[in-house]
């Protein structure tokens, strides 16, 4: 986030910046703390925040600083190459209205530690 | 926040310590970007998160670290003593289902200098 920004502006300037599209009603589906930790250490900490998105406008970059750019099946997004955790945040998300609040552990590799989620999936 | 608290547990303990009051169905219904400035500079920036809950169980605390606890009517909690942008997130989430996002500028003794909401108010 840039400074003064609220979070929806940030979602909605990063979106267009990666993809080239404008989202029009992007709401918080779900709020994670994500713990880097070395066995009983914490070596980093963080806040992430998951947006839904039903209208979108504009035209897809060619070229994204991010990477290829493709619209998917909604039942394809979980075999996508992703963090480990990030699979069960796409299962909630992209099939109820719920936010969903949790936190996941993950080594330095992102190897998935443990997670907890609530609601519980 | 403690280390590895999702942000539902944290207002869950918070509000408890607070309180004695257990909330049960806690939803996140604003976040807020505050930032802090003395003329052009920003002194400090930091989010806030407001939650709503319909549910709570237990018993009030006598004495509260935070002070006097008292239930208040919904239309008297406007005029209760609170930073000046507060004033408007309350009549956002006292009155409306949607979540609202937003910045609010204040001077280093909390004079509000400026704000910006969605949905403006």
């Amino acid at each position: 986030m840039e400074s003064g920004e609220s979070i929806k502006e940030a979602v909605t300037r990063e979106f267009r910046e990666e993809t080239g599209l404008d989202i029009h009603n992007p709401e918080i589906k779900g709020v994670f703390t994500i713990v880097i930790k070395d066995n009983e250490k914490v070596l980093d900490e963080w806040m992430m925040f998951t947006f839904r998105s039903t209208k979108v406008t504009g035209e897809m970059l060619a070229v994204s600083p991010e990477g290829h750019l493709e619209w998917q099946e909604i039942e394809n997004v979980k075999h996508l190459p992703m963090a480990p955790g990030d699979v069960y945040i796409f299962e909630h998300i992209l099939h109820s209205d719920d936010v969903i609040y949790g936190t996941f552990y993950y080594t330095e590799n992102f190897e998935l530690l443990s997670y907890e989620l609530d609601p519980a999936n």
